[in-house]
């Protein structure tokens, strides 16, 4: 049986925006497998169930679930092991250490770009559920919190230092794309998929993101962007 | 025949500070490996001319010479398998990329407090190339540059995402230290040898480079620090 794939959609089903069910997804082509797709929206929380959890990227494979994209790495390359996405426990310590640093980094610029397009993209149904949430966890309100332009700043200054690397070799993991590239990608995906663009057309970030997404393309169509 | 280091030495010839030359000790201790110290002055360039070399540290190995903490790094493993360093192409490539982001945020934080302490600490015969030569690439002067407590701030916000990370495990590498803790310690040699401790006693990052150092100092004895 194929591998189900639970993840965050938007308004229109076809909307995939969540930059952790985007890592699996591209995880999921990394190693070839096959899998279909649940898009759910923030709120359908019964289909879910079955993994004890309450958020997705959830996997079904078999009779195995798991949940959190970092976990569903390690189960994949458990389960699957060609094409290591974390490979051996230093190395997947480091691809970790690397995801704390750069999403560390990055996180908070893209939300004060992405917030309003979230918002925006989601389900009639999300809406007081997304509002409530995100403004208790910011402490402020959406709009509020909300500043595209020192988001934009802010993710150019903090992604400078990958920018450098970039220019030297084609991944982030070197010569061939690998765990840590998918781990972020998936936030470069947030954006994109939202319809935003925050790093600049040409560089080396540029050039990268492209090669991952025309990878992922080429095995599964066009990823639908918002207006 | 013993491994010879050539690294860099104050006015005092045991007291060791360079980052660089650190690494390459502490991967030493590391696999074990016992070897002989060269100390040099910045301006020593004779001893390392059969290296093809300017700078330390290089060590030699027999007929060998290898130059640059990394490659260095990347020889030991080659050569010493035992208690990898880097480990496989993904794993070194994550390391350095470690490398590239930690010390990137960390560098400037820590010369604008340890570029007078470098400058009292040196031979006589050091400080005109040291002046000159750093005047040169910082465009300023040293008196200008150095600002402790601007730079304490700026380490301290510069390693928060280090902090968090080792609130969790006891070392950058996992259960374990391996090739990254060694390529961050020597950054934190270079500031305790000069006398300086920027960041907090008992903190997470305090324990994990006391660690570091115990295990040192218990194969090659006390670091000699500044007063």
């Amino acid at each position: 049986m194929m591998i189900e794939l639970f993840e965050l959609r938007g308004a229109n089903p076809e909307h995939l925006f969540s930059p952790y069910c985007w890592r699996v997804r591209l995880a999921l082509a990394h190693k070839d497998l096959p899998f279909t797709s649940q898009p759910l929206r923030f709120t359908d929380k019964q289909p879910i169930e079955f993994s004890g959890q309450k958020a997705v990227p959830v996997i079904r494979d078999g009779e195995t679930a798991v949940n959190d994209s970092m976990a569903i790495f390690s189960y994949l390359d458990a389960q699957y092991p060609q094409k290591p996405l974390l490979g051996d426990a230093v190395s997947a310590n480091r691809a970790r250490l690397l995801e704390r640093l750069i999403f560390g980094a990055l996180r908070m610029p893209l939300l004060k770009i992405l917030v309003p397009r979230v918002f925006a993209c989601i389900d009639e149904a999300d809406k007081e559920y997304f509002r409530t949430s995100r403004e208790k966890a910011l402490g402020t309100t959406l709009e509020d919190f909300a500043d595209r332009e020192a988001g934009i700043a802010a993710f150019g200054k903090a992604a400078a230092p990958l920018e450098g690397w970039l220019k030297d070799q084609p991944y982030l993991d070197g010569e061939a794309p690998a765990g840590t590239d998918y781990l972020i990608a998936g936030l470069f995906l947030w954006a994109w998929c939202l319809g935003e663009q925050p790093w600049e057309s040409g560089s080396a970030v540029d050039a990268w993101f492209q090669r991952i997404l025309k990878d992922y393309e080429a095995q599964h169509g066009p990823v639908v962007r918002a207006a």
